[in-house]
């Protein structure tokens, strides 16, 4: 086995011809060890795998420096830099990250996770090569699904201007994570069909230097590209044309499926987790739909991650013109929906509260300075979603619900979310965004308000004296544990409170609470600074009122457990009272 | 005189070819009369005076709908739509704001203010309509300075996915502010020197259609090209060639200097106003020319605003290597200085506080996650910069400084910002952002520290009892006045504290100021929500310290008077008195 010597790529460059295409096959077997066992990015790694092991092969790194869009097709650079026994060795599964990561190797240059940054991140390492004088080439390596962000179509245009060596890999596997959207892609198409010589060519309109590569998994006729451009004094595309999924027949078959799996069966290719019981996502799709057979005028749009609101293939095609999928492009996505409330239809718009990030001036100038009533639903936002450093969503609440004109609703169960949902789609005063619940699919017999229109009205759920627990969004059945707790250790029952609004202040409320309570506690799945606590605490500052914010530190975390993270911000029951009392 | 009897634009339409001409010449002598009086855009209003004639002679609006990209260009359209005499007439040059506004009319569909927004917001209304059903064209009308950012470069994309009627107007004046940056320029200029006709096509690579008018400033040539596309299927780009500034000498041959001017005299152009004395912008050019010339690798990387840190023209040249206008492409400029640092590099980007709301993604990804040392210069952070809505400085701090690994400094003093700067640039440890002060150039003559490296050190500025006043970067100077008022009114000298940091806590000494305090006060140049005081307020919550939080309400404020906002907020020291006392 080749694979098992390499420990850096100087061992890779030892291999002739016959010994790279053995790698390949033993990079994919590694590959299907790791992922048929933990889950992780499929079709991009078993695509790119010839392509790692020519530009390992080519070039020095790290002297020459890789920098992998996403990073989610990373994994076969992992296994030739020192890391193949994360792939090879369950044992090894949790040593690395399923992106690239300083911390773990010198040719690792950025913790990244966001797409489309690539181009902008390279171009930096290459302007500082030049401005030391030094030497060697920098190589950023970018998706065809990254290229409609806004920051790769700036960096790719500034790139033109960068002068000295710089190298942008363009992999293009024709897919973005569900099927791509856009014009450019049209010029893609043209561009594999012609063998990259059509003259309308994208990438030469920006400026660039050109050159494509018809066998994208052939590592022959990549090392060859990659030594043609090796040293070049300008910046060039190298255009590749690879398949994703390469090399297993179900993810050559069904792209968007295995995209990123679970763990499988690798005979059958069956997931081992069965979805079963209810999701947010397959509720979200199914109310939406119904909702828009109604109502011609509802629309949804995502950005490049459709089945996160389980708009899967079927759904995407049963909404038909009122579904609209932009691609990865998340700032015109907030924009168009602004503009289509502003003309009176009535938009969605969904991405991950990490990738909202990415929105921050559209939902500030073009959404909430207009105060045009479209509606924003922020997934995995919670400590509950995702624990990958890139992909954290406890900092929305801090971002967004600081941005005036914006209301910003924390449901704490599911009639109450869809009740939310409806009004916000219903009414035509507001920009709206809802914090999709994170911590599974919790019901209630209450009866829950179908307007929301009186903004800041919290609500009242357990009347009782002394303390008061603001208990908001996902956090509000810890809020019930608490109260529960509160009232064994003191003998007093406390009010419990769900605050249903993160972006304002119930005051008369809040006010009122002085009468016979002396103690306030405020409950918060997300990162404390900027937060909705603080703002309370700054409400009773200068009274009599003891205010306790409970909620996350600020820091970047990554992969933690969410057991111990609870722990660690004394979010419990038990640590809440002992701190208190 | 034609101009003085256009109410709407069915007026334009009842022009013929001879009346257009002297329509175009009345609109110049308009546009000349307010900004030699007030000021505003010159050379994109200039250049648009005849695309603006024709759009309304050949389109219906508002049935037709256009949307001006950063509307800066927008005044020939405000005059040609019932909002002459704001240009007409003195007594009514503050009927109106500097862009397209709908509480004006119902020609204008939105608030804006920033660049590259407008044909995704124009695909949200193309949509909307065909939704509905409806019929009519949207047009957006969008500068070629304006390509080079992200948002528009995404909406550009999108729109080839369309369908349905859809018109976008390219106004290409061959500049941004400054001079263009990007690869996509050149092909610009190809398309101008070919008459459209090269077969590399940036639009037709995006998938959209093209028309191509030379002649951008004759009346006739553009009623004829939008004839042929109005009432079109699907969507097409008509790129219009303009000349900046047409009509007024000065303006054609320095097309920087004109693309905004305060009043001039109209004979000589020389502007009335005298910069004189010190500014924020040429110390800061100073000092970074000093710092480049001294170490190569010192870079600056501003994002089309070069002028607003003293980079005119002359010091670019002189910056050399070590100065990049990246253009308009801010999300770019902060990746690129994350991975220019993360070689080994200093750079320093700058861009004003409401353009660094684009950049919130690449703040948190690109640069804190990695941690990477390089320097964010923010620009206008504060009541006293722009007072347009969408131009505000006062979101800055709930936005950035919730951002993990982020070092945010609010200096006091033009000595203490440069001291900061300086450590900024030469420490290899942290992300580091500055908020430039804004309120006029203080001077001290207390010695500053050299060494911000010890983070959330706080500084004593006046030892006192009972009161303590945290007085934050540009309200330090109103923290001694409400130090004075408050010694005056209890004969109690308070104790006065530069905090210095706006991301941390100095937990050591706000725990001491319990000692023989009983109030905090906090002060900060910014929308409270999210900000500072509240985490003073947040620490303080469970003990008997009285807080009072003062900053600016959570709201989109509007062309205000800063004495006015001062009052309403309370901050004078007089009502802080009265309020606490």
């Amino acid at each position: 086995m080749y694979l098992e010597n390499i420990d850096s790529p100087a061992d890779v460059k030892k291999l002739d011809k016959e010994a790279r295409v053995v790698l390949a096959q033993e990079l994919r077997d590694a590959l299907m060890n790791r992922l048929s066992k933990k889950g992780g990015h499929f079709g991009p790694n078993f695509g790119i795998v010839e392509a790692t092991i020519a530009l390992h092969y080519v070039f020095d790194s790290p002297k020459d420096k890789f920098v992998f869009d996403v990073s989610h097709q990373s994994y076969c650079h992992k296994m030739l830099t020192g890391r193949k026994d994360a792939y090879l060795y369950e044992e090894h599964f949790t040593d690395v990250s399923g992106y690239t990561n300083p911390d773990e190797s010198e040719h690792d240059f950025f913790n990244v996770g966001h797409t489309s940054t690539s181009v902008s991140l390279a171009s930096g390492l290459a302007k500082a090569r030049d401005l030391k004088g030094e030497t060697g080439n920098v190589i950023a390596i970018i998706g065809d699904g990254s290229l409609s962000g806004g920051e790769a179509l700036e960096g790719l245009d500034y790139a033109a201007e960068l002068g000295g060596n710089f190298i942008i890999v363009v992999n293009d596997n024709d897919m973005s994570i569900a099927e791509n959207h856009g014009g450019l892609y049209k010029n893609l198409k043209e561009l594999r069909e012609t063998k990259g010589t059509a003259p309308c060519n994208l990438f030469k309109a920006m400026g660039l230097d050109y050159l494509y590569v018809d066998e994208g998994n052939n590592v022959e006729a990549l090392i060859e590209a990659f030594e043609k451009v090796k040293d070049i004094d300008h910046p060039v595309v190298v255009h590749i044309h690879t398949q994703k999924g390469k090399g297993y027949k179900l993810a050559e078959e069904n792209r968007e499926n295995w995209h990123w799996s679970s763990p499988f069966n690798v005979e059958t290719g069956e997931r081992f987790a069965k979805g079963g019981g209810e999701s947010y996502a397959s509720l979200t799709s199914a109310y939406l739909l119904d909702k828009m057979k109604k109502d011609e005028k509802v629309v949804v749009v995502t950005a490049a991650m459709p089945t996160n609101i389980g708009f899967t293939a079927d759904k995407r095609k049963e909404a038909g013109k009122q579904f609209i999928d932009v691609g990865i492009a998340e700032e015109h996505g907030v924009a168009f929906v602004s503009g289509l409330a502003k003309n009176g239809a009535k938009p969605v718009f969904s991405t991950h509260s990490s990738f909202m990030q990415r929105t921050y001036d559209q939902i500030s100038q073009d959404l909430c300075i207009n105060g045009n009533p479209a509606t924003l639903l922020v997934n995995t936002a919670s400590i509950y979603g995702m624990s990958d450093v890139t992909h954290l969503g406890i900092f929305d609440i801090p971002m967004m619900s600081n941005i005036p004109n914006l209301v910003y609703l924390a449901p704490t169960n599911s009639e109450e979310y869809f009740a939310m949902l409806d009004w916000s789609i219903e009414q035509d005063q507001y920009p709206v965004a809802v914090r999709i619940p994170c911590n599974g699919v919790h019901h209630t017999q209450e009866p829950v308000d179908a307007d929301y229109g009186e903004l800041n009205r919290y609500k009242v759920t357990q009347e009782g004296s002394q303390v008061a627990i603001l208990a908001l969004g996902d956090f509000y059945q810890l809020g019930e544990q608490v109260a529960e707790a509160i009232k064994t250790h003191t003998g007093v029952a406390p009010t419990l409170i769900n605050p249903r609004y993160i972006t304002g202040l119930d005051e008369a409320l809040l006010s009122d609470l002085k009468k016979n309570h002396t103690t306030v506690i405020t409950l918060e799945d997300g990162s404390l600074e900027g937060g909705f606590g603080e703002k309370i605490a700054r409400f009773y500052g200068s009274s009599d009122m003891k205010v306790y914010n409970y909620g996350l530190k600020k820091e970047f975390i990554d992969r933690y457990k969410v057991s111990e993270l609870l722990e660690e911000n004394h979010l419990t029951p038990e640590l809440i009272v002992a701190d208190i009392f």
